[in-house]
C-alpha cells in the first residue's frame, strides 16, 4: 500500500464540512461577493503552501467547494500527509468565482489547522525516527474535533491513543486511590472489559510498575519519569506490556525519552498547541 | 458595570457542551470510572491553574457538569477575563465521582483551549496599551468552534472583527480587481448593504488609500503595510475612517504597528495559533 | 450585473428544504400518491403565478423537487425579483409523476410564502420610488424562516435590517432609560461594539436626536413621528447620521413619510403580515 | 373540560423555540443589551394586547424566555384560545433584565404569528356560527410550522385538516384523471389505506358526486361550487359522507357557503395570510 | 400498478441510513479495512438470502452504498416485498472495495431486520389468506424505526395501524374509565378530532360493542374476546363499522380468529418480535 | 460494587428518548388524551412485568416521563439487570393523567426491547455458567439503538463486543484473502493499529489458527468449528491468545461449545433477534 493515510470516514467529513459552512455563511451569506462579483464570473484558483510542512485535510477542503456550490472543480494535486514546500500547489480549484470565494475560507481554516497537527507531530515524529518509539496524541483535542484533528496526526505520523473514554481503559491515580491499589484496579478493569477493549494503567514508580505487570494490564503508562526511570522500567518490563511515557514531552526533551527504550511517548501539544500551517488561495477571476 | 465579558447566548453553550460530551462519551460511556469507582462515592474537586493566564469559558465548564449529572455541583470562582496565576482556584467541583471524572477532560478542553485564547489575546493587547489600537481577530478560526473562540477573544480584551460572510463586507483584492477598482467595489458595497452593515475596503498603497477614503468606506484595512507607510496612512486619513492594519503582526512588531496611529490590528494568530492554558482538576474521592 | 439579487446560500436552502418535506411526509409519505398513481406514471408540469405579483423562491422550489427525486427535472423560467402576471410560467418541471406530486404543496408553500413577501415589499417599495428613501424590514419574522424572508424582501426590492440581536446595535428606550440617557448609551454601545457593528439608536424627539447625533450613532430610528417632526429632523441632521423612520407605516402613509427625507422606512408588515402570492402547479400526467 | 385546547406537545415547543432562539442570537448574542444594562439589572414586564383577537402560543413564549435563561419567571394569565381585548395582560415576566430583553422579539414573534391565525380563523368561526358547518385549515403553511400553525386554527376553533401526506388520503383531480375516474381512484385508495386512514375525494360536479358517494369516499370536497350547487349536492349526499366546501372562500362569502348545509369549509388564507396580531412587551428595569 | 409496495420517502431513508453509518464508523472509521486492504482495491459482490423470506430495505441498503462512497455501483435484483428463496440474488454491488467492505454490516442490518419484520408479517397474512381479514401492525415498534417497521409489514402484505399518537383516536380502557363510558368517550372523540381522523374505540364485551356502534364509532377494537364472542361481534355489528380483534394473536390462532369474520387483526409481535431473516454479502476482491 | 451494570451516559439517553417522543407524538400530539381526559385528571401508574425475564432500560423510561413533562413523578423499583417475575413492579409513576398516558407506549417500547434482549441474552449466560466461557454481542444490531442494544446485553450478564467499526480490529476472510494470508493480515493491522487497539483475526482451520498466534493476535475467532476441533483449538492456543467461537450458536448447543474452553462465545441472535419483554402499565386515573 502506497498510501498510508486512509481517508476520513465521507458521513464525517460532509457533517464537519456542512457545519462550518452554516457557520460561516450565517444569514445572509457572503454579502461582499455577492454586492461586486458578477453572478457569471468564473475563477481559477490554486491552494499552495506558504511554509513547510505536511498536508492533512485535502477531503474536507473538497467537500468544502463541493458543498458550497455542485458546478466547482476541485482536483487535489498532494494527498494528505504529503510534504508540503513553500509554493506547493495543493490542489486546483475552478468554477463559478462567487462560491469559490465564499468556500475559501472554511477551506482553508481546515487545511491550515489540520495541517498544523499534521506539520508538529511529523516534527516529533523525526526527533525520535532512529528510536522504536513512537509519538501518540491524547484526549486533549479542540471539542467537536476529535476524529479530525486524531486524523491529522496520523497523517503527521504519529499514533492515535483512544479515541474517547469508552474505547480502551485507561486507570488513572484517582481509579487506583479508589479502587485500593494498582492490582484491584487492574483486576476490576480486566473483569469489566469486553475482550477487545485494552487496559492501561498510569504508574508512577516501578513498584507500580511490577504491580501493574503482575496484574497483566496490556499498557502502561509511565507518567512523569526521568529518563533514568525510564530505562528501568524498560527493563524491568522486558516487552510484557507495551509501554507509553507522559509529562514534559517537548520537541528538546522527545528524543532522550525515547532512546529510552519505551514504546509509545504521549503529547497534549501536538492536537491542542499546535499552530496553523499556512495555506491560501491564490484566484484569478474571469468577469 | 464591573463586568467587562457578557456571557455568551445560552443555547449556544448548551449545544456545543452537548456535542463535546458525546464525542468525548461515544457508545458506551466512561468504563473506566464503571470499572473501578463504586456508583455511590463522591469527589470534591477543584478546576485549577497550573499557567498564568487569562480564564475564558467557564460557563463551558458549568455545563458540561451539570449536562452530565444534575447532582453535581459547580461552584464558579473567578469569572471569564479574570486573570490566573499558577495555583489559583477557577471553580469548584462536587458531588457523585463518576460523572465528576467522567466530564472532566470535556471541561477542561473547552476552559484550556479558550483561555489559551484569551492569554495570548491579552499579550497583544498589553504591548499595545500604551496606544489607542486594540487587537482584533479574524475569520480565521477553528471550524464549528467560532462564537466560542471570538468570545475568548474578548475575554482577553480583544475586539472582535466580523463573525461571518454575513454580518459586514470586507471587500480585498480580488473583489476589487474584478470590479474594477477601489471606487467603483465600494460602491456596489454601499449600493448592495443594508445600512447596518459596515463596508470595509483593504488596500495595499496610498493611492488606494485616497480612492478608498474618497468612496466613503467606513472601515480600511491597510495590508502589509511598513510602519511608516503607516504613519502616513494615518495622516492621510486624519480620522474619515476607522483603520486596521494587518499583515506581519507579532507580539514583537505589534507595538511599533500601534504606535502609527492605526486604530485596530488583527491577528488570525490569537485564535488559530493560541496554546492551551494549562488548567487541571484536582480531585479527592470517597470510596 | 444583471442579477439583482444574489441566491440564497446553498445549505441553507437545502437545510429549509429538508424539514419541510420531513414535515409533510410524515412517517408514511404521499400515500394519496402511493395509491392512485401507476409508479412509472411520468408528468409534465408548469408553475405559474395566478396574481400579478414578484417572484421569491424559485431556488428552494427547484431543490424541494430534486431532493424528493433526482430524476425530476427543473427548468426555471422566471429568476427571483422578476416581475409576475396571471399565467407567467414560473418553471417547468418533468419526470416521475409520483414524487413531483408529493413535493407540489411544500415547493408552493415556499413559493407562496415568499412570492408574498417581495410582493408586498415591491408595493411599498413603488410607493416610494420617488423619494430616496428604501423600504426596510425589522426582525418581525416567523421563527425559523428569517433568511428565507429577508431574502424575499430583497427580491421586492427592499432593504434588510439587522439579521439579528447580534449583528447590529439598536438601542432602544429601555437600553436608554437604563443607560441614564441617549448619549450615555451610544458611548457604551461604541466602547462595546467591535469596528464592523453599526450602532444605531432610537430616539423619541429632536432632543434626543442632537444627543444622538452628538454621540455620534451610525444610524437614528425615528419613533412614531408626525411627518412635520421627520421633516425638521432631517434638516437638523443634515446627513450626520442615516435616518430610518418607524411606526405607524402603511401603505398610505409611506410616501408622505418617504417625502420627508428620511433614508429607510421599516415595516414588520412587509415580513409578519405579507399575505401569500397564489402560484399554483398545473400538472399533466401520462399513466 | 374547561379547556378547549390541549397543549402542543413539550418537545414540540422546546425545539421550535430552540432553533428561533439560535436564529436570532446568531454568534454573538444580544449585543445591545450587554452593551448597556448591567448584568445584575432585573426588570419586570407585562406581554399586552395591543389588537383584539384570540391569543395563541403561550407556551412558547414561556419556553422562550425559560430557554433563555432558567432565572426568569413567567407567570401566564390568559390562556390559549382567551379572547384578547386591547391593552389584555398575557403574561408577566420577572427576573434578569438581559436576558429578559434579549428573549423578547423571539417570544412576541411567537405570539403575534400564532394569535394572528388564531384570530383570523376566530373571525370565520363566528361568520358560521349559526350554522352546522366549521371552518378547517389546509396544508397550506408556512414550510417548518405547520403543527403550530395547526394548532394556533385550533386555538381560534376551527378545525384541522389532515397534517401531512401521509394521514389521510385526498384525491385531486390529477390522481382521479390518472386512475380513470372517481371510482376507480377510491376504489384503489380504500385498498391501499390502512384501517385508521381516512378517504377523501375532490368531486367538481354532481356526476363526480354521486359516483364518489357509490364509491364510499368518508369525505368528499366540493371544490369551487356555487352555493346553489352545494345545496344540491348537500341534498344528495343526505348524510352519507362527510362535506368540504373549498375555493372562493373569504369572510364575505362563507356564511353563504356554509348556510348550504355542508360540514365543513376550508380556506388556505387563515394560515398563510394572516396577518400578524399586535402583542408587545412592556418593561420596567430595575438597574 | 404492478408494484404492491410505495417506496419510502427518500428524506426518511437518507437520513436512517445517516445515523447508521455514523453508529457503526464512529470516530476513526474502518480501521480493519484501512490497515489491510489496499485503497485501489475493487470488489464484486453480492447481497444474497440465506433463508426464505420476504425482502424489505432495498432502498435503505442502496442508500448505505452510495452514502459511503459514490463510486460504489448497486444494482437492486430484487424488489421489496419479493420472495426469498435460500440463495436468492438480492443485489449486485460493484466498486472500490474498502467502503463496499465498511458499509456492509450497516446496509445488512436494515435488510435483515426489515425482512424479519416482513417475513412473519407474510406468514400470518398466509394463515388468514382464506379470509378476508387482514394483519395490522401496533405502536409497539423499536424506538426510533417506526416508518421503516411499518413500511416492512407492508412489505409482508400486512395493513398498517395508525403511526403514532396523532393520526387517530384510539380509546382505550382508561380513556372510557374517566370519560365515563363508551358512548361519552366516543363522542368527546367525535367533537375533538378533525374530519379527516377516524375514531376507534376498545370494547371488552358485546354491550360495550354495541354502545361503541350507537355512538358511531368508526372502528372498534374487540379486545382478547375468544373466537365464539368476536363472531357474535360480527355478527351484531352487521357491517356498521370495521372490527378489529386484538389479544392472544399468535400464527396458532390467527386463523381461527380471522375466521370469525373480523376485519382486521392486530399484532404487536410482528414489529417487536420478529427475528432477523439472514442475509449475507458474498464478495470478491481484487487488490 | 454491588450493581453490576453501570448506567448509560445520560447524553445518549435524553437524545435517543427525544427521537422516540417526536415520533410517536407527530404533529398534533396525543389526541386521544386530548379529547377523553381533562387536563386537571391525575394518574397513579405502576409498571408491571407479565413475564418473567431481565430488566433493562428504566433510565430510559424515567427520561420519557421527565421529557414528556415536568410534574410526572417516576421512582424506580428494579434496577436495570435484575430479575423480573410475572407482578413485578418495575417502577411507580404519578402525576398529570394527560402525558403519562401519552408517554406510555414509547417507556414501554424502550422497556420491552431492552429487558427482551437483557433476557435472552441471559438464558445464554446461565446455560454456560458451569464453563469460564462468556456470551458476547456481535454488531448485529438494530440500526440507530447500538448504545442502548450493547448496554442491555450487559444487563443480561453478557459482554460486549466491539461497538463498531473503529474501536477495534476485526480480520475476516476477505482482509485476510487479499492480504494474502492471516499473518500478512495480522502484520499489517499491528503495524495499523494504535496501542490502545486490540486485533482480532478469525480463522477457518487450526493451520490458520496457529498462523495466527504465531503473528500475535491478541483475540482468535474460531468460525463455524465443531465443538472437537474448539477444544483442539484450546490446547494448541493454551492461553496464548483470548479466544472466542462463532457460528452455529443456539441455547441448544451454546453449552457444549461453552464446554471446549473458549473464552467467548458470539451470538448475533441475541441483539437482533430477541422478542420483547412483556411489560404494561397499570394505570388510576382520578378526573
Amino acid at each position: 500500500m502506497t498510501q498510508a493515510v486512509p481517508a476520513l470516514p465521507p458521513p464525517l467529513v460532509e457533517d464537519a464540512v456542512g457545519r462550518a459552512l452554516v457557520e460561516d455563511l450565517g444569514r445572509a451569506g457572503d454579502i461582499t461577493s455577492a454586492a461586486t462579483i458578477p453572478a457569471d464570473a468564473t475563477a481559477t484558483a490554486v491552494i499552495a503552501a506558504r511554509q513547510p510542512g505536511i498536508l492533512a485535510g485535502i477531503d474536507l477542503a473538497a467537500a468544502t467547494f463541493r458543498q458550497m456550490h455542485p458546478a466547482i472543480g476541485f482536483e487535489p494535486v498532494i494527498a494528505d500527509g504529503g510534504p508540503l514546500e513553500p509554493g506547493a500547489v495543493v490542489a486546483r480549484v475552478t468554477g463559478p468565482a462567487r462560491p469559490i470565494l465564499s468556500a475559501e475560507r472554511v477551506a482553508l481554516n481546515f487545511l491550515c489547522h489540520l495541517s498544523g497537527i499534521a506539520t508538529l507531530t511529523r516534527r516529533y515524529a523525526d526527533a525520535i525516527a532512529h528510536t522504536k518509539a513512537r509519538i501518540t496524541c491524547t484526549r486533549k483535542t479542540t471539542p467537536g474535533l476529535r476524529a479530525l484533528e486524531k486524523y491529522a496526526v496520523r497523517c503527521g505520523g504519529g499514533s492515535n491513543h483512544r479515541f474517547g473514554l469508552d474505547d480502551a481503559i485507561l486507570i488513572k491515580d484517582n481509579h487506583i486511590a479508589v479502587a485500593g491499589g494498582v492490582a484491584e484496579a487492574v483486576r476490576r478493569a480486566n473483569a469489566f472489559a469486553g475482550h477487545l477493549v485494552k487496559v492501561e494503567v498510569e504508574v508512577d514508580d516501578l513498584d507500580q510498575l511490577e504491580e501493574a505487570l503482575r496484574a497483566g494490564a496490556d499498557v502502561i503508562l509511565l507518567d512523569n519519569m526521568p529518563p533514568e526511570m525510564l530505562r528501568r522500567a524498560v527493563a524491568v518490563t522486558a516487552g510484557a506490556a507495551v509501554l507509553e511515557a507522559s509529562g514534559g514531552v517537548t520537541l528538546d526533551t522527545v528524543a532522550a525519552i525515547a532512546e529510552t527504550g519505551v514504546d509509545f511517548i504521549s503529547s497534549g501539544a501536538i492536537t491542542h498547541s499546535a499552530p496553523a500551517l499556512d495555506l491560501a488561495l491564490d484566484i484569478g477571476i474571469e468577469p
